[in-house]
């Protein structure tokens, strides 16, 4: 919702649709002035988003009435397509001038996706103090926090007052992606620690800024993992957080709002990995149905082949065990399954989060028996008794005798343990050789709980109640 | 990783139970002076962390060395009991101070979490003005924005010059939890617009405010979702966001760091949901095993209960199908649930995030259809290929003919193009009559799944290719 002052604009539009077709009707009535009243206040995200429904034409008008700064940042939100193609559409002093105003980490994001001729463009039109910048940026692995910091913080040192702080603050802040905090470095560039602008707006101007210093700051490493950086903003509530490198130089901040963007991201990963579909970054209604089927089919083949593991257990089991047995098979299957699943989902997100670390293995292994047993055992009670009532009494089967409901509540209670065990300790494993616990995920689990569970039944139905054929 | 300043500070820990040991042994040997500087430069987080490792005696006499702000803000983080056990053990006048040092928003989440005494001890030691408010945020629904948002923002008027509101924020700001977004209101406190401390900053002291104010501002009403709330953060990069009344009054804000709260949260319920558990707040290592059984032992059951569909469905078909087909029905199975877990959870998430909505019902089955087409399409090849070569040629099953391999890939495909069309639907469905997406989980339509899956093969294979006994 917009709060739009109605004397500074005079349309509201409730929807992009209706916003699109209104641009599309000025540019072709080349009403220029208008448009551009229209366009200037609006966020630069909804921009991007309308930019993506207009013609080719109306959207290079639109782009080219906004005022400087907004269309850098409108910039930053397109998408990769429409990106390459406004790059492609401006000329060399334009993308200079849009260059100019991009937060150095948002030019780094957007090379990162452009095909090599307009990197060597973006390249080429940027100042060679930039281009440094930017070339050390890249340098970064994906996924390590040096790849989502920026360059850009305001640094001061111990020995100004605070009223030098201020104006050193005010000549470089509009390049600057935050200013309210400040960092304090000496000077060799060592992170002595930080001043926030609050303390500034608080204090006297003529006091040393030696006073405000808050000395026991948190701080990254540019190869500290991105994900671990981001849980540093949940856990202190920051709005910035300092990255030094090896010799406790600071080399840049990390902004509270792409730590959002990182925390949003991993859970995305993990809820495709938990539903065996390789993770892509595209919102579901971009992607096509092809890089769907991309994304999902290998792990249905692969579970596909590991189910036969099941079936030929069935086959054994068909082949040795008397037919009735075979009825119960689904429920086993299913409940194991989905035992196994709790418990994989719920290791799997606390190791995301850092709640459990693999040497918390006993405490975790000990702690899901324990709600195995329980489990186990309220199922079995209630197995037995729908067997008992149901299958036996009101659908009056007479070969579920009373040593089959037994059988099939002991393979319940039992299967419902091994699945918890499997489901809480592969994730951990996963963990402790390095690997990403989200790939011990839901199917995988069912696949490996089905086998087991048959397994399970096939011993206790077979040996110990003898149920078997002759 | 803190950065340690060594004059200020002449010990380092790497861990909270050294730490905690440490403070044990200086609180046993009454050393107060050196706790109290051990303690005072540590994050509030941290120091609630430690408080829950400290005996009931150390904690008390650590806590009652901290700085009065600090104190206030390990309040805030620690877990409901332990805050129980303080407040009792404080004194009145005690009380007192934490409270007038606490934030609003976090007394009322506290104030959530206490029993009815506490409650009204706390109620009692507040200022009247304080009660009021406290009263009023109690009022608004759990899951609504008032109830996340603060009521201590700094408040401007458009009449100000930058000069009379940097004085104005120099005076008021102890007590707000974010001077870096102002808002500016009429005389009925309607919402007008912003300021950023950055502007101010960057603007001559004689200047009007008016010439900096932003006028198109988003904002927040008290009944929204906290969720769409969150949404905003992530979309936009606020640091805060102002939430009105019906009559477009300004009531209160809500910060970045609480909107990353409530982004997780809503992701750890999602993970839970998709796993069948009933969501709780608690972290792992903490909650019972107990819990953890209440929270799964409902889903477990009802889909228990469920399966049994599956079961009746494998009854009938086994009565009346050649055996040799039930080899077939886990990897059948399998391959359903998880080609409808697939759809179902990309379907939760992007309805989550706001990617897809129920109106884009169309785009998505036509989507998911054709994903499902692909993929089932394959997989009925791969199986098809598998069943000839492994289980007829290899392991030599003559009752494995070219008509069950044929019917157990057409029943493949035909089951994965159902998944995928059930995996997306329902949630969309959930969503359309206003029910949580996230029931729809996995679990669910892997049960669903399973039992279409067996009615499917015994309608192909039975009536199809007449595989039938006799």
């Amino acid at each position: 919702m917009y709060l739009i002052d109605p004397e500074s604009q005079s349309e509201f539009f409730y929807d992009l649709e209706s916003l699109a077709e209104r641009v599309e009707e000025l540019v072709s009535g080349k009403g220029y002035q208008k448009l551009s009243l229209l366009l200037k206040d609006l966020p630069a995200v909804d921009l991007a988003e309308l930019c993506e429904q207009l013609s080719r034409e109306a959207r290079g008008v639109a782009y080219r009435l906004l005022p400087k700064e907004l269309a850098a940042e409108v910039f930053v939100e397109m998408s990769a397509e429409l990106c390459r193609e406004l790059i492609e559409s401006l000329t060399d002093a334009e993308l200079r001038e849009t260059l100019s105003e991009l937060y150095l980490d948002d030019t780094v994001d957007i090379i990162e996706e452009m095909p090599a001729g307009v990197v060597k463009r973006i390249l080429k039109q940027s100042s060679p103090d930039n281009r440094a910048q930017i070339n050390e940026l890249l340098r970064y692995p994906k996924g390590s926090c040096g790849s989502i910091m920026t360059t850009e913080y305001v640094r001061l040192t111990p020995d100004m007052t605070v009223d030098a702080a201020l104006r050193h603050i005010k000549r470089v802040a509009i390049d600057k992606e935050t200013v309210y905090t400040c960092y304090v470095t000496d000077k060799e560039r060592r992170l002595i620690g930080l001043v926030t602008a609050k303390s500034l707006l608080l204090s006297e101007l003529d006091s040393e800024l030696s006073g405000i210093i808050e000395e026991n700051v948190i701080y990254a490493t540019t190869a500290e993992d991105r994900e671990e950086v981001a849980l540093k903003f949940k856990k202190y509530g920051f709005i910035a957080l300092p990255v030094v490198d090896n010799e406790g130089r600071l080399v840049g901040i990390v902004t509270v709002d792409d730590a959002i963007d990182v925390l949003s991201e991993e859970a995305e990963e993990d809820f495709a990995k938990m539903a065996a579909i390789t993770p892509t970054d595209d919102e579901y209604l971009k992607t096509s149905a092809l890089s769907l089927f991309m994304a999902r089919i290998p792990w249905l083949l692969l579970l596909m082949i590991s189910a036969t593991l099941s079936s030929t257990m069935l086959g054994f089991f068909e082949a040795a065990l008397i037919p009735v047995l075979v009825l119960f098979v689904p429920m086993l299957m299913d409940s194991g399954g989905n035992s196994g699943s709790q418990a994989s989902v719920t290791a799997i997100r606390a190791l995301s989060v850092g709640e459990i670390r693999p040497r918390d293995w006993y405490r975790v292994i000990s702690k899901e028996l324990l709600v195995g047993v329980l489990a186990g055992a309220s199922m079995a009670v209630v197995a037995f008794a729908k067997v008992m009532l149901v299958d036996r009494l009101i659908m009056n089967n007479p070969e579920v005798t009373v040593a089959v409901a037994v059988a099939v509540s002991l393979t319940l209670f039992a299967t419902v343990c091994v699945a918890k065990l499997i489901g809480a300790s592969l994730p951990l494993l996963a963990k402790a050789i390095g690997l990403d616990p989200a790939v011990m995920a839901s199917p995988f689990i069912t696949t490996l709980v089905d086998a087991v569970s048959l397994a399970v039944y096939f011993v206790i139905a077979g040996f110990g109640f003898g149920l078997k054929l002759q």
